[in-house]
């Protein structure tokens, strides 16, 4: 396997404590969460728009409390839930666009740095981009609303990120489906603004899909700015689900998700070899199944003899997985856990979803005892920190202060200092890994107790 | 945990041969395939359609070639396999229509008895079904066309299946998206015809999504029926897919699965318990995640939190899942064996897709004994045929004499007598099974060898 955390012989980003050769030290942990959000109460957006568009700000102001009503028809806003969190939480919240505030609750939770995705406020609204443009990103909006929108709040973001670049990678909302050298434009200005990532709309809805050679110049953009691609869940097919919002949870994990396909079975990762593509706040859960699926395919299972063969890749689906993509799995459940040796546990990026209710915040040190005590150290510092560090270019050394003042240690996540026996526990899953590769026709998922 | 077949208090329908009191009985397997194919060759269907589409057919007809065009083109048809495929099975082949031929392909494969979905020919299309209603079936096709071809192909079902009507159970083609009444009484009509199941378009198109409440009327009479309704892999937006086949098999086995969560979460199934709904050839890997996802989100995880509570649904997903759902999982893959604790071993029913290439004909002994050799005998039996039996409306005592005739013994795919120590390796996934309900954080999957 090509996964160079799975290969003890590959190169990895030294973590700012604990090596292979110490995998029970007790240094604080450097903790990244790579799903946050930030964004302005939606109003405040205006100075950040162009004037051409505020007539039109104005209209999409005026439908605020239409698209509330909406989603608490959908179940989506639950209004008792609602008045309960702002109460509780009225000063924490105002991070979402405070810096000061914000650092206060990142310290808090032993966060040293954030991927910064929009949206602060995931129960109201009350947050959201100009024009529709946050999760909600679609290929099915207006492109020059869309792109304007977008700009504001990318403007805004490169200005708080500013405040402390080390701490935050902002990402940039790129309405990919629009003209290809405007897209191109917006994401280098987004670059030279200090931006490091790229949010593209989970569904192209009425534009080209992902495999469409129009998008090329994008994608290269993106790779040559060292710019991961990630798409965010969110947007949906809404129309189709009625009021039934079991419906809308049970697939909204699905859209941000499905252009990973698109990507890899049209050759993108094999023409663009620099390219990194996430998938946030959709789980990981999903992914051993697919790979599975993907290369049992190529590699020429019975299932698919009567085929063409696949003529566009020169590797199998895995190694495209390993080299070109990574999963801000949120808050990681411990079933994912479970499957971190098919999934490869370098792929595998933990975030707090900071300030939204469904995350870990406040109490993120707590989640992360609980989730993690019987994982190794080693793979922990990995899904908690080093992989985002890699993947999003934050600075290890620069962070070290950070982890150092602020980060648990393995002990106060419950983790044992003798490692022997955790490893132990988990050897039998880790040794069959993907099964489909390493000649057992049987998956071995779980723990193993002495 | 609700499902009979793991509740040994619950009454099962009894095997024809073993019984719990007796799990390492040699009695002979009685073997239901739940996913068959059988079509006429397209032109044949004429005197089975009304006279006043004759016209359109032979419209139909002329579109052959650019039909077979775009499938090379996208991959799914390869000259190079079709040539050889043909040649090779010739004499086989014709099973796909003919009755005489069909029995004795199904005697040499083991197969007592079958489920007959329409497509007899996977390769080259020739038995396409008139207007596109086969297997791609769907609901962007035009209302009264895809009746008048639905109606055709199910006469001629009714007329091959009568041939030997305890072996044969015919999935009548009911195009849902029409209008409900033309739709209930061509429902009534197939039953009176003989037919005992119903396959339903996997997508709706530009119809109205299967939550809405105007399939209310054919839901209760599907039920009242005793038809269960199915979708089979076929229909997938391939305008979406440019000419990428990796990406139209990635999501061809979704789509299918698809209004299983629209039916659950907006409560088909609490309104129609004696509904029973099932995914033909879509595999069953998918399902332990969404079972997971689904019962998580109902049972009241923390992700959840925010959302309104799911006040359509009077039980937890899975207690639908056991009662009204089941999957037609062909092929059944080793991967998906493992974790037959998790989807409910009485779930599964397996298939041996003749006369498809990528299933297990001719050579499906072979295929047995290879997959389920390390698999308890009793939980086989149900797989293989026990569930199928009562999902579809079998008569096992009839079919008893079939399976004495041709059914493979457990020692004929390599499964020991002695039952202790293949229990054993067992024991724990079976314990562990949903591991969301048994008070287990961690999945258990995968076998235990001593």
């Amino acid at each position: 396997m090509s996964d160079p955390y799975q290969d003890p012989a590959a190169p990895r980003p030294a973590p700012p404590g604990g090596s292979p050769a110490d995998p029970g030290s007790q240094d604080p942990y450097l903790i990244i969460s790579s799903d946050c959000h930030a964004g302005l109460p939606t109003e405040e957006y205006r100075p950040y728009l162009e004037r051409r568009f505020h007539r039109a700000f104005d209209d999409f102001l005026a439908g605020r409390d239409a698209r509330r009503a909406a989603m608490t028809r959908l179940g989506v806003r639950n209004e008792t839930f609602a008045t309960r969190w702002f109460e509780d939480h009225e000063e924490g919240l105002r991070g979402g666009w405070d810096p000061a505030q914000r650092a206060k609750e990142l310290d808090g939770d032993g966060v040293a740095a954030e991927v910064v995705f929009p949206d602060a406020d995931a129960v109201d609204s009350s947050t959201a981009a100009p024009f529709g443009v946050g999760l909600g990103l679609s290929g099915d909006q207006d492109p020059e609303l869309g792109m304007a929108g977008a700009r504001a709040h990318n403007r805004w973001l490169a200005e708080f990120c500013a405040t402390d670049p080390e701490r935050h990678c902002g990402v940039a909302l790129l309405p990919l489906t629009g003209e290809v050298d405007t897209v191109v434009a917006e994401l280098r200005r987004a670059r030279d603004d200090g931006l490091g990532a790229l949010m593209v709309p989970a569904m192209w809805g009425a534009g080209a899909p992902y495999h469409d050679r129009r998008y090329d110049p994008v994608w290269a953009a993106a790779a040559e700015a060292g710019m991961p691609v990630v798409t965010h869940s969110g947007a949906a097919p809404r129309e189709e689900y009625g009021d039934h919002l079991g419906i809308f949870v049970s697939e909204v994990t699905w859209w941000p998700a499905r252009p990973l396909w698109f990507l890899l079975w049209s050759g993108v990762f094999e023409r663009h070899p620099g390219l990194r593509f996430g998938i946030a706040e959709s789980g990981c859960w999903w992914l051993p199944n697919l790979l599975w699926f993907m290369d049992r395919l190529y590699l020429g299972a019975h299932g698919g003899k009567k085929l063409s063969p696949f003529a566009g890749l020169k590797r199998p689906p895995h190694e495209y997985l390993d080299r070109n993509v990574f999963v801000c799995a949120t808050n990681t459940k411990r079933r994912e856990l479970a499957q971190r040796y098919e999934i490869g546990v370098g792929n595998i990026l933990w975030g707090s979803d900071f300030p939204h209710p469904e995350g870990t915040w406040p109490r993120t040190r707590e989640w992360l005892a609980n989730t993690f005590h019987d994982i190794p150290i080693d793979e922990t510092r990995r899904i908690l920190g080093t992989s985002a560090a890699e993947v999003f270019g934050f600075d290890p050394a620069r962070l070290a202060p950070h982890a150092r003042r602020i980060g648990p240690t393995p002990a106060e996540l419950g983790q044992p200092a003798d490692q022997e026996p955790v490893a132990a526990s988990w050897r039998r899953a880790r040794e069959t890994g993907r099964h489909w590769l390493t000649g057992q026709d049987f998956p071995y998922v779980g723990v193993t107790h002495a």
